[in-house]
C-alpha cells in the first residue's frame, strides 16, 4: 500500500495517476486540511475538494478549482445583495460546502463526512483529511500575519511572505486513516506529490509524529513542484525566492531533507541533480509536467517503481 | 399611513397592489415570521422572501416562492450528495438564505437584514418581520405536532390538523417597524392581506400587544382569502374543514371578529353577506382574486379607499 500526501491541484493530478495505476486497497491520500476556513458560516475544505473532485472527474480544468460545467447564479445574486464575493463558490460546488457543513454542525468528523461525500461522488480510493483537527496556516507577511485563504484568494498572493504558522497544528492528532496507513506493515512508501511544500506539505509534517514516522518509513520520494524556476501553478517559486531560498529542486530537497530518500524532478532540472544528492536525497530525473490524463498515470508508474524497487534494494535509499 | 399585515403568496399580491398605490412613506408591511425555519444550517424566512421578491418584481410566478429565471445547479449536486432535498432550494434563492444567515450569525437583527435585503433588491416600501424574536409555528396534528415546515413542504399539508401553537410568541415583541405602526398618530389603517388566517396572521396576532392595538385602531380590514369555498393558494380551506371551521367568508370573518371591522369578499361569495354583518363586521363585495398586476392596484386602491371613507365616518364602523 502507498501512502500519497497532497495539497491542491498539482498533487491533485498526481493522486489521480495513483488511482490510476493502484487498486483501491493499495493507495491511502491524506489531504492537507491547513487551507481550510469558515466563508458565509460554511466549512470549507479547498484541497479535500479539488482531490475528490480530480478523482470524481469532475474537476474544472480550467480553474484549478471547482467543479466542471459550474453555473454562478448564487454568487451573481449575492453580489446583489452586497454579500462578499471574493471567494468565488459556483452553485454546484456550493452543495458540497453546504451538505459538509450541516454534517459537521451535527457532529460528524471531517473524515467521516470527507469519506462519504467522496463515495457518493464515485471515488473509489480511500481519502482522508491529514487530521479531523483543525490546523489553520497563517501566512507571515511585512505587514501583518494572514489566514490563508485572505493571502491567496483575496490578496492574490501579492504580499512579500517572511514565514508560515500553522496554528492548531502541535495539538492536532493525524485521521485515522493516516495513522493507520503510517503503522500499517503493509506500507510500501509514500509519495509526497508536487504540492506547495509550505503551503500544502508543511501543514501535514506539522502534525507531530508525521515527520518522525515518515522518517522510519525510509521509502519516501516527493515529486518537486518547481520546474525550470517556475511552479506550474500558484506561488511556489514566489514565495521560495521571498524566503531567500533558491527556486529549484535544490531548494525542494533542502525543504524535505531528512524526511525524503528521492527526489523525481524535471528533465528540464536535471542539471541540478549533483547538487541534490550531496543532501543524502536521490534525485530521478523524468517528465513531471502533467498535461494529459496519461502523464499522470505514466508518472505515477514511476512513483511508485521508485518505491517498489527501493523495497527490492534497500541498501540504494541509504546511500 | 396604512399598516399591512401579510404572509405569503396571496398576502404578498396584496401588498404588491398597496405599493402600487401608496407612496413609500405611506405603507409599513409586517409580515409573518411564524414559519422561519433553518435548514442546512440556513436561517430562511419565507414569507419575508415571498413579500421582498414580490415587491423587487422577482418572484417566481408560478411556483408562489423563489425567484424567477432560477437555476437548480445546488439542488441537483445535493442529491448527488445524499444531502436533504424535500425543501427546494435555488441558486439565486440561496444567496439570499446564505446572506441572512451570515449577517444574523455576525449580531443584526432580522429587521435591520430585511432591511437591507430588501433595500439592495429596490424594494423602496418598508418590510420588515413581525418581530425580531423567534415565533414558531407548530401544527398539532393527529399524530404529533409538526414543525410548520415539515407539515406544509415534507408533508405536503396532508396530516389533518388539530390546532396550532405558536411557540415563541408570548414572549416576542413586536418588531420596531410593527410598533412604531400600531402606535403611530399617522396610521389610518390596518389591511389583513388575504393569506392564512392560522398559518400567516395568527402568529402576528399571538403577539402581546397586537390585537389590543389593532382593536384601538378600528380601522381594520381584512380580504377574505377565501373565495367561494376555496382557497386560492395553499391550504387554507381544507385547515378550516378540519377544525370544523366553515370554509367560507363566514369563517373567517369569525376568526378575525373583534380585530376587523371590514371583510372584502368576492363577489362569488356575496350571499354570505347576510350572515358576516351580524357578526359586527361590515362585508364589502369586490373581485379579491388578483390574476394580473392591475387586479392587486385596483384591489388594494379599494381596501385604502374604504379605510379612508371609515376615517371620514367613524359611526360606519361602530355599527
Amino acid at each position: 500500500m502507498i501512502l500519497a500526501l497532497a495539497g491542491g491541484v498539482g498533487g491533485a493530478k498526481l493522486v489521480d495517476g495513483l488511482a490510476q495505476v493502484l487498486a483501491p486497497h493499495e493507495l491511502v491520500v491524506a489531504v492537507n486540511t491547513g487551507d481550510d476556513f469558515e466563508h458565509l458560516g460554511l466549512q470549507i475544505s479547498p484541497d479535500l475538494d479539488t482531490v475528490m473532485y480530480t478523482l470524481a472527474g469532475v474537476a474544472n480544468p480550467v480553474a484549478g478549482w471547482g467543479v466542471a460545467d459550474e453555473t454562478w447564479g448564487f454568487m451573481d445574486a449575492l453580489e446583489k445583495l452586497g454579500g462578499p464575493t471574493w471567494f468565488r463558490l459556483g452553485d454546484r460546488d456550493l452543495a458540497t460546502h453546504v451538505e459538509r457543513t450541516r454534517r459537521r454542525a451535527s457532529g460528524e468528523p471531517l473524515a467521516a463526512v470527507t469519506k462519504d461525500l467522496c463515495a457518493r461522488l464515485g471515488v473509489r480510493h480511500p481519502v482522508a483529511p491529514m487530521s479531523d483537527d483543525p490546523v489553520r496556516t497563517l501566512v507571515r507577511t511585512g505587514g501583518s500575519t494572514l489566514e490563508f485563504q485572505q493571502y491567496f484568494v483575496r490578496e492574490k498572493c501579492e504580499p512579500q511572505v517572511q514565514g508560515f504558522e500553522y496554528e492548531g497544528a502541535p495539538r492536532a492528532q493525524p485521521s485515522e486513516a493516516l495513522r493507520a496507513a503510517l503503522e500499517s506493515s503493509s506500507l510500501e512508501g509514500v509519495v509526497i506529490c508536487p504540492s506547495n511544500p509550505y503551503l500544502s506539505i508543511g501543514p501535514i509534517l506539522a502534525i507531530p509524529g508525521v515527520p518522525g514516522a515518515l522518517k522510519r518509513c525510509r521509502r519516501v520520494i516527493a515529486v518537486s513542484p518547481i520546474v525550470a524556476g517556475q511552479a506550474l501553478k500558484g506561488p511556489t517559486a514566489k514565495i521560495m525566492n521571498e524566503l531567500g531560498v533558491e527556486a529549484s529542486p535544490v531548494g525542494v530537497a533542502r525543504y524535505y531533507g531528512g524526511v525524503i530518500q528521492t527526489l523525481v524532478i524535471d528533465r528540464a532540472d536535471s542539471r541540478f541533480a549533483p547538487q541534490i544528492e550531496p543532501l543524502g536525497v536521490q534525485a530521478v530525473v523524468s517528465d513531471t509536467v502533467m498535461q494529459a490524463q496519461a502523464d499522470r498515470a505514466r508518472l505515477a508508474a514511476e512513483c511508485v517503481a521508485l518505491i517498489r524497487r527501493a523495497g527490492a534494494q534497500p541498501q540504494r535509499l541509504r546511500a
